[in-house]
C-alpha cells in the first residue's frame, strides 16, 4: 500500500478519543443490559412526521435530480430571512450556502479562513470534532483554555495574546455551548468581537443551538458593530428541528466568501439532496411552534435536574442558559471526570460524558445530555449525586 | 473582511469555467425558447418510485437520527458484495466507506493520497470538477494529455514520465469515461497498473458509469495483480440508479485507508442520511433489472446517433463503449468545439458541450449527453451534421 497522507493519519488526537464511556455503554446496551444513557446530543424524539411527509412529496413530485450546488433558492431565501429576523442584520440569499449539515460547514469555513499551516483558535471545552475539523484543513488547532469558575467563558486578554502570538486567522466559538450549556453574554461577545477586529480574525460562530435558550437571549456576534463582514455563522436543522440524520445546515457569511465557498462545495460535496432541502424549507416555514415543541423537553429536564441538585451540595452545575446539556462539577468526589464516569457506568449503569472528553478545561466535570425521559433522568441524577456524596466523605 | 485563503480563491481555473454554453442554453429555456439540451449527465427519468417509497418507509419508521459515520452496516456489506461479485476481488464491509455522493469520494481520496503541495495526476479530457477537487485538497493537479486518434486513452510512457518528473502521489482515471464514452481496454489498464506500481502511486479509479457498458466489458483496475492494495475505487448510485440528487456513493479501498477516511468523514460530513442509505440498499437489492432499465435508453440512443452519423462523413464519433455520452470530432467544420457549440446554439437552438470544457485534448470536439428523448436527439444530430457539412465546404 502506498503511504497515506500525514494529514489523514493525524486527524484524531494521539490515543484516546474520549468516547470510551459512550462506546462501552453502547456495548452494554447491545448485550442486553439496562443502561441510562445521558451521553450524546441526539433527541429522544424522531423528525416530525409532517417534515418527512413534505420530503416524500418533494421526492415523488420529481425533485430527485441534481439540486443547485449553493442550495435551493427558496431555502437560501428562507434561511436569510430567518437570520435577518432573529438578528436584525440585513441578510440575502447570496449570504447563504446550504451545506450537508453543520459539520460540513465547520470544515468549509476553516478551509476558507485558513491556509495549510495557519493557526485556527477554538475554545476549550469544545465539541468533539472541532480539533479534527481544523486538522482536516491542514490548519493548526490552538485551544484557548477557560476556567470552571468563569463558567468556561474565554478571557479577552488570553484570547488576544493567543491570536497575536500564533498569528491566527480564525476563532471558532459556540454559543449556546456544547458541552457546557452556557450562553455567551453580550460582554463576552463584545470582547471576542474586539479581538477579532484588532487581530484581523475571521470569527466562525457555531450557533446550531440557537433555538435552545432557557434564560436570557441568544446574541449572534454577527450582529455586533462591523462584525457581519468578518463572521461566518454556522446553522443547522439538526438540533432545532430534530433532523440530525438529515444532514442539512448552512453557512451565513459575506457574499464574497459565499461565492468562494460555493466553489468549494462543488469540489467537496456537490450540493444537498433537493428533497431534503424542501423538507427543511417546510420545517422552517412551520414556524416557532414546531421549534418550541422540539426544545421544550430540554428546558423541562434542565429545571428537573437543577431542582434535584438544589437538594444536595456535593455536585454543582455550571451556570447555563441553553443547549441540551448540563456540565456538572464533580470535583468533590475527588475523582477525575473520566474515572467518575467509568465508575458510574460500572456501578450504576449510568452513562455520562467525562469533561475530559471535551478538552482539558473541563477536567473534574461530567456532561449530561438531557436526551432521556424525565423519570429516568431524575433517577440517574439522584443516583449520581448519592454516588458523588459517598466518594466525597 | 479578512482575507480568504488562497486555496479557496483558486479552485476554479482562471477565467472561463467552460460551462457558458450550458448556462446560456438554460437562460434561453427560462426565457421560453425551445432548445434541445444535450449538455449534462442527468437522466431524463426521475428516481424510481419504489426507491423513494423505500426511503419514506425508512424515514417514517424512525431512521432519522445520526447514522453511523462509516455508513449503515448493511449498505457497506451490500456494496462490498456487489464489488466482489462484479470484480472477483475479496471485499468486506471494512473496505467500504459510504459517502455523500461520488464528488465527496473524489475529494476524500485525494485528501488521503496527497499532502498539500503533492502532485495528483489526472487524464485530459476530464470530468469538469476534477482539477478543482484536487486543488481543493491543496494538491497540485497535473493533466496527462491524450489524443483523439488514440481514442483519448493515456499513453504509458507519457504517464510514467509525468509521474516520475512530478513525484506524483496519485493518478485519477475514469472508465467508462466522461466525457468521451470510452471504456479503457485491458492493455491500457495493465499499463496504468504497471506505472502505479513502478512509481508507487495510489490509483483513484472513478467507476461511477460501470453499469453503462454498451460493448465489451468493464474491468476494474482494482482486480489487476497487486492493485487492490493501491487502488481506491469511487462508486455512486447517481448514474446506475438515477439517484443523482440523493448524493450517495462510496469508496472501496484497503481497510487501513478506509479507517483513516472514516476519521476524515467525521471531520468533513459526519455521515450520510440513514434513510437515503436504506433507499440505496433497497435499490441495490432490487437487482440488475432496475439498473438495466436505467441504462437501456442510453444504449438505444447511442445506436441511434451512430446510425445517423453513418449516413454522412463530416462528423465522426470517438470509438466508445459506455457511459451516457458521445464525443464527436467536428474538426471538418474548421471551428473550435467552443465556436461550433456557440453557433449551433444560436443558429439551431441545440446545446452541446464544447470539448474544450473538458481540458485541452478534446479541442475541436463536442460532447453529446444522451439524456434527451430519441426523437429530439435524432433531429438534433441530423441538424448538427448538416450544420457541420455546410461549414466544411
Amino acid at each position: 500500500m502506498p503511504r497515506l497522507s500525514d494529514r489523514i493519519c493525524t486527524l484524531n488526537d494521539a490515543g484516546s478519543d474520549g468516547w470510551e464511556v459512550f462506546y462501552r455503554a453502547r456495548e452494554m446496551v447491545a448485550a442486553g443490559e439496562r443502561v441510562i444513557e445521558l451521553t450524546i446530543g441526539e433527541h429522544d424524539i424522531r423528525t416530525d412526521a409532517s417534515i418527512l411527509e413534505a420530503m416524500h412529496t418533494s421526492a415523488m413530485s420529481g425533485h430527485t435530480g441534481y439540486a443547485m450546488v449553493p442550495g435551493v433558492r427558496d431555502l437560501r431565501k428562507a434561511v436569510a430571512q430567518r437570520v435577518e429576523q432573529r438578528t436584525g442584520v440585513p441578510t440575502k440569499a447570496e449570504n447563504v450556502l446550504i451545506t450537508p449539515g453543520g459539520q460540513a460547514a465547520l470544515f468549509a469555513t476553516h478551509m476558507a479562513a485558513c491556509q495549510p499551516g495557519d493557526t485556527a483558535l477554538y475554545i476549550d471545552p469544545y465539541y468533539a470534532t472541532y480539533p479534527g475539523s481544523i486538522r482536516g484543513t491542514s490548519a493548526v488547532p490552538h485551544a484557548i483554555r477557560t476556567r470552571a469558575d468563569n463558567a468556561f467563558l474565554p478571557d479577552r486578554t488570553e484570547l488576544a495574546t493567543a491570536a497575536r502570538t500564533t498569528q491566527a486567522k480564525s476563532l471558532l466559538i459556540n454559543s449556546p455551548n456544547n458541552p457546557t450549556g452556557t450562553v455567551y453574554p453580550r460582554e463576552t461577545l463584545m470582547d471576542i468581537a474586539d479581538v477579532c477586529k484588532q487581530e484581523d480574525l475571521w470569527l466562525i460562530s457555531d450557533e446550531v443551538y440557537d433555538t435552545q435558550i432557557w434564560e436570557g437571549e441568544h446574541l449572534s456576534p454577527r450582529a455586533l458593530p462591523d462584525m457581519a463582514e468578518r463572521t461566518m455563522v454556522i446553522g443547522s436543522m439538526s438540533k432545532s428541528h430534530a433532523m440530525t440524520g438529515s444532514r442539512v445546515g448552512w453557512i451565513v457569511a459575506p457574499k464574497e466568501a459565499i461565492t468562494r465557498l460555493i466553489d468549494l462545495a462543488t469540489a467537496t460535496t456537490y450540493g444537498v439532496p433537493g428533497y431534503i432541502q424542501d423538507a427543511a424549507l417546510f420545517a422552517l416555514n412551520a414556524g416557532p411552534e414546531l421549534e418550541a415543541k422540539v426544545a421544550e423537553p430540554f428546558a423541562r429536564r434542565r429545571d428537573l435536574v437543577l431542582g434535584i441538585l438544589a437538594d444536595q451540595n456535593t455536585v454543582t452545575a455550571i451556570p447555563s442558559a441553553g443547549a441540551m446539556y448540563l456540565m456538572l462539577d464533580i470535583r468533590a468526589s475527588r475523582l477525575s471526570g473520566r474515572d467518575f464516569a467509568e465508575r458510574l457506568l460500572d456501578q450504576h449503569r449510568i452513562a455520562v460524558m467525562p469533561g475530559e472528553s471535551f478538552g482539558t478545561s473541563a477536567a473534574g466535570h461530567i456532561r449530561l445530555a438531557l436526551t432521556t425521559d424525565d423519570a429516568k433522568l431524575a433517577q440517574a441524577v439522584r443516583e449520581l449525586c448519592a454516588f458523588a456524596k459517598d466518594l466525597s466523605q
